[in-house]
């Protein structure tokens, strides 16, 4: 499935917390990493976007952690779309460590202007994530 | 309903990011806080327990993202326990700004020993989350 | 010594790593609290300053790690004014568990305007940091 | 200066704060994968290393911050050793935008068993090291 997006992420002492394992708030930054690589690769800028004024702001958020991940880990983070609303999305994205799923994750986002109120999502930006989205099976 | 907990948060330059609001990870930081300082006034040693080899490791997460809190705003975490089960128990917490509703996370811990086996929540500690699960209505 | 500023501050998970300690960079957060709560404690207000187009940047940072913290180790974030310039300050500040000293560091604050050049310090602001500065002995 | 070592870094939103430039403790999280990133260059296993009882602690630090970076930078983070001791060595490193150099930095790692004591840097890392400090004329 070629639209699922890979970025890759090494575990470094600043990822983990002393229980000896990566802490269960920095995979969202790597989540954001993936998804904003996820858009660069498809050629939306979303600093291009917000100095325009449009933003897509994390709106809800569900994380299932099925595995710990450790200091000097590589790992992947692969991004897709979901599904597709008309002010809204959602990302599944997923971090793996090799072929094993260690967390699952569902990202909304959602388009809003500087007044923070939801609002359409631009046309040309909506095709890329409508042809992806589509292509997922969603 | 005396069974929520609550600790105040100042929020600094580090929490926050270049949108001009707190990061989305960042609470999950002020959450682990609220959670921790609630063991601590019902007299659980998380700490304690991780010595004796029973650890309490989130499996999942709900969050959702309802406003955006900003520097130097002081904010509640309140918690408390909204169900209890063998070997787990979901705490619900809120974070406030004054009476408004910011951010609404559902966050599961599993019990679990050395060996990251879910095992059933000792019984001394159980009596306390029962106890607040139970006035807290659910 | 009256001029020292000293704020609380509990270690949680995300404070440490894997390593079993505070990771070295979060002491810069805690830091950071610690002269704001400073400026807040004599009524100057960071937030206010940064609205007004007067912001202070750190220019240079000195660390000196002595000793290490841990999990759940409650400190103490002392601040001071070490020294005081046209348009700049340095903050000499500790961090203590109870006598012992973990952590110290030199911060060279300089005031900046919106287009990021230094300018000399507000007059009423100076005079605090100068009644402070004088107090400490330097 | 073929001894200098780099990595690249692209800054998101959780490197920054509401002052629209990365936080200052940031810059320590992208050192410490430079040094990480130089080691392992070198054939170095910081971690193989720690799982022998042998740890590299950073006993200080100067940091000299001389202009802004921003969400989106793409950031290189050059490392070099700058001075060898018995047990300790001192690390050179700058973060640079393009021709730009951003922050300066003196990192110095201490060589300590697992009692946290100091003792002699082992022998076939240390040559490692010499080579490198040797040749970048110091």
């Amino acid at each position: 499935m070629g639209q699922r997006h890979y970025i890759e992420k090494n575990i470094y002492y600043h990822d983990t917390d002393c229980g000896g394992v990566v802490y269960y708030a920095r995979y969202l930054e790597h989540l954001e990493e993936g998804r904003t690589e996820y858009c660069r690769a498809r050629g939306i800028s979303v600093k291009g976007l917000a100095d325009a004024g449009t933003y897509f702001v994390v709106a809800s958020l569900q994380m299932n952690y099925k595995g710990p991940a450790r200091y000097q880990d590589t790992l992947k983070i692969a991004t897709q779309v979901e599904k597709l609303g008309r002010s809204s999305l959602v990302f599944l994205q997923e971090v793996l460590r090799g072929e094993e799923l260690l967390v699952e994750s569902h990202t909304t986002w959602v388009c809003v202007g500087k007044d923070f109120k939801p609002k359409a999502i631009p046309g040309d930006i909506r095709s890329v994530f409508e042809r992806d989205a589509k292509e997922a099976g969603t």
